[in-house]
């Protein structure tokens, strides 16, 4: 787990460098119901049905790595809450397109049990797309990396 | 390890069994890799700076989760080449939200060194956005999960 750590870090690669932030599998899980209003150690423990002490680790790099942050409880109970920043929230994005693609080829016919909808009118969310600047949408094959000139 | 898959293989969220087929870390760079045109084993090994053994056995598990596939040597050689399954194309929005994220949230100003381009034009991408049936822009608290009834 060191060497990939130390080997991403300092990735020219965008993707390489999102996965060292936030690739752990549970990470994005913890993502994920954050953005869904949860902030209490045990909510997520609850939630996730993870060991206390991994669960503590991942929320410490979370928070280590500007994701997360720690406020104080919000019914000014002793218990601390964890919050995503401006940097975690914006993940969404991370997590919409996971949602949709696993929405599509997770599940057999009929065996989905919920779907993502817009909190204002209830309706199912549009199918994320990916657009060139002159609003062409792009698919798999039609986009590439360019090297920056400096 | 093996704890885990056994929960989110059956989990009700799309996210959960998203990241079940392609949370590990190496498989989303093998996905990425694969979908600017890596082919080969030698070819992926070169770029990951990855073990055989643990190359072999993400690339043997996402032929197995239907992601990728095996055809044989475009040149008519002996070898066997791996190719993205349309399942597996279609993580393409998933790779762009990532790297979109790691562009603005992972290098300080002025160190990056590849950004993504619309092959056509050779501009830069658009910010995905994610957008509600009647075209609304929503933020990450703008939508939640629904339970379907049945």
């Amino acid at each position: 787990m060191k060497g990939k750590r130390t080997t991403l870090e300092t990735s020219t690669c965008a993707i390489a460098r999102s996965l060292e932030v936030i690739g752990d599998w549970w990470s994005l899980l913890i993502i994920r119901d954050a953005l869904a209003g949860t902030r209490r150690f045990g909510e997520f423990q609850k939630s996730l049905g993870l060991a206390k002490n991994i669960l503590s680790n991942r929320l410490l790099k979370l928070v280590a790595c500007g994701v997360m942050t720690t406020v104080p409880a919000s019914d000014g109970s002793a218990y601390k809450e964890y919050v995503l920043t401006e940097r975690g929230e914006r993940l969404y994005l991370v997590i919409a397109a996971l949602w949709q693609w696993g929405e599509e080829f997770c599940f057999p016919p009929g065996q989905l049990s919920y779907d993502l909808v817009d909190s204002l009118k209830q309706e199912k969310l549009s199918p994320i797309e990916l657009k060139a600047q002159d609003g062409r949408t792009l698919g798999p094959r039609d986009f590439s990396p360019r090297v920056l000139l400096r």
